[in-house]
């Protein structure tokens, strides 16, 4: 099954809110590739549910988000890990791709 | 137990072989920073059990390795996922650094 997807051409941007591409859904885990126009984001939520993901920066700047308005800087090749649970978010500073995997998925 | 990691600046190459940054390691997913210079590569490899993993192309241009010879094309933002059982590799033509995620890991 394996198979290759081209990200920085198959995920679009979207000026009315986050660009959303599911990469794979599996059992195994959840991959998703969100773009962001600058200025947009992913709000701060979670799940209560076990599990964990990872959001990782491929292109752009902007920061995570994490509980009580704490703020990370986000830039490409920086990732975070979090348990779903707990509050996560991101915001763009700049137009910028992440990915998201989530395992398991929800 | 959010974390963050600064892959770049974070994940080293290494002239004798390849760089090999562990980031995150827990039941539900091991994800690790692979850092290729030009020339090197994850050979062909795979395991006999349940699972699937992604390879994403975080910096650099090289190929993703697959059964009988196949290769395609890997540049920043290509993602390749498979099954932990089929034969998976990848191969570096610039410096290359990619982000392996297992789930669940082995």
């Amino acid at each position: 099954m394996a198979k290759k997807i081209a990200l920085f051409s198959e995920g679009k941007f979207n000026d009315k809110g986050l660009g959303k591409l599911l990469v794979h859904d599996s059992p195994y885990f959840r991959i998703i590739n969100f773009n962001l126009k600058a200025g947009q984001a992913m709000p701060l939520h979670h799940h209560d549910v076990d599990g964990q993901l990872s959001v990782t920066v491929l292109e752009g700047t902007g920061a995570f988000l994490g509980a009580d308005g704490a703020e990370l800087p986000a830039a490409a090749g920086d990732i975070l890990v979090a348990d779903i649970a707990e509050p996560h978010g991101f915001r763009a500073e700049t137009d910028m791709r992440v990915l998201v995997t989530i395992a398991p998925p929800l």
